[in-house]
Order: structure tokens, then C-alpha cells, then sequence
């Protein structure tokens, strides 16, 4: 890479088994509140956002990032397999990128197994792509290029 | 919480089993580079910080974030015993807070466990504390107060 890839730590997506539970969790530990409530049925999860760092002073969006909790549609969802094998608990890593395309073409250069070929739907409009853990240390690593960029 | 408590994704804490070689990785793949490259002997880990997102125009340390790659020293280590159960991979996240011990009795008083009752020693100076796992939704937490804020 010549130029930096990852511009922010996009979100931290944590699988949890009850949506409503986990929200009232962070809200009430941590005084976070929910952005984005969404189903997206091609993942198979029900998820929300919540911000952390409220664009400050100068910041704006950069600065901001997200707590993403996903709650499987079913068992027989990637999020349903991981909870029965793994138990609640962080599941991903999202990465901001300006033009998530180019990000996949480069990384696939590097010889990274892609999860997904093409970016695809993800959060609040977002354009996103995920690369293989096996390639990454067994970090599930899911690339953001929001719909502002 | 009447403010928000939590200013950043500080960080994502990613167990491995070599160093090295996981900081190439990250830097191959995505061109970070390490900012920080130190031993915490209580923690029981060698660790580098590297950093994602290039204090951009107006932004500043606000906007920057780390994947802070954690080696343990030896296998009787927090660190290790995750790597012997569940492999390498995403260990714990790291979130930004203005005052840690303000952060920490506001926490307690909402009656999830603290792993440090008193802040410790954090990477690049920071002052540090962890949150139990247990008492939220499986995610080991850690509140971090920079050594500049």
C-alpha cells in the first residue's frame, strides 16, 4: 500500500442474543444511543448502531464510530453459528475506507482471501466488503466505505 | 450517564501468537505502521500500536484510532490462555474516556464488575482500566485515558 487503506476504526460488531437487551446495556453503561436500527435479511441479523463520540468540536464524522450489535434472524445465520460456537461476544471489526472497490482490489493483490468478491449493503448505506479471518489472524475484518464518502 | 462517557474507539486488542510477523501482516495488507512497540510485564504481553487514521486535516489524535496487536509472554498469561481457547483473534476493545477514575466509579455505580478497581498502566502512557466480560455481553471492555488528554 502506498497511501493509508484504513482511514478510522469504522465499528465494533458484537453478537449478542437479545437486540433489545444489549441496547439498554450500552445505553445505560455507557450512555450510548442507538443511530440506526435495521434488518438486513441477506446477512440473516437484526442490528443497531450506537455512536461513540459525538462529533466534536471540528471533528464531524471522522471522529465518530460505532458500537454495531447484531442479533441473528435465526440459528442458521453466520451470527446464530458464531453465538452457538463462541457465546456472545465481539465478532467483527469494521474499517472506514474511501473507495471500498479500490481497497478490495488492492488487498486482494496481497494475496487476502475476500469474504466478499463485490462490496455489498451494509449499515446506513454504507457500501462494505468482509476479508477472510483465516488470511487475518482470525480477525474477522469487514471494510466501510459510508454513503457520505 | 448525563454526558457522554465513552470519546473514541481508542483501539482493537488482537491476540497473536508472534509479533512479527502480525505486524507485517498489518502492514502488507493495509499499510499501517507501528507507532508504538513496548512489554507490559504485568499485563503479562509484548505489544505494538499501529495506527489507522493519519491525523487528518483538522482532526488530530480524535480521529486516530490502533489495532494494537497483544503477544503473550508466556503461556500463564491472560493473553495466552485466550490464545490456547479460542485461538487468535479480537481479544478486547479500547474506548476513549476524558477522566478513567470518573469513568470507572460512574461504571461501578451501575453495578457491572470492574477487572481494576484503580486505573493501571496502558500502552503509550495511557492511563487504564478494564470492565468485565460478564456483565457486558461477553466483551472484555477497556475504558483508556490518553496521556496527552
Amino acid at each position: 500500500m502506498v497511501l493509508p487503506l484504513l482511514t478510522r476504526i469504522d465499528h465494533v460488531g458484537i453478537a449478542c442474543r437479545d437486540l433489545r437487551r444489549a441496547i439498554d446495556m450500552y445505553r445505560e453503561t455507557f450512555g450510548l444511543e442507538v443511530v440506526s436500527l435495521e434488518v438486513n435479511e441477506e446477512q440473516g441479523v437484526r442490528e443497531a448502531m450506537m455512536q461513540v463520540g459525538a462529533g466534536q468540536a471540528g471533528v464531524g464524522a471522522l471522529g465518530v464510530g460505532y458500537v454495531q450489535l447484531l442479533e441473528p434472524l435465526s440459528a442458521d445465520t453466520p451470527v446464530g453459528k458464531f453465538l452457538a460456537r463462541r457465546g456472545e461476544g465481539i465478532h467483527h471489526v469494521g474499517y472506514g475506507v474511501s473507495d471500498v472497490s479500490q481497497a478490495l482490489a488492492a488487498i486482494a493483490g496481497t494475496g487476502v482471501r475476500l469474504v466478499d468478491e463485490r462490496p455489498r449493503h451494509g449499515s446506513m448505506g454504507a457500501s462494505i466488503a468482509f476479508l477472510h479471518p483465516a488470511d487475518l489472524g482470525g480477525v474477522l475484518t469487514e471494510l466501510v466505505q459510508s454513503a457520505s464518502a
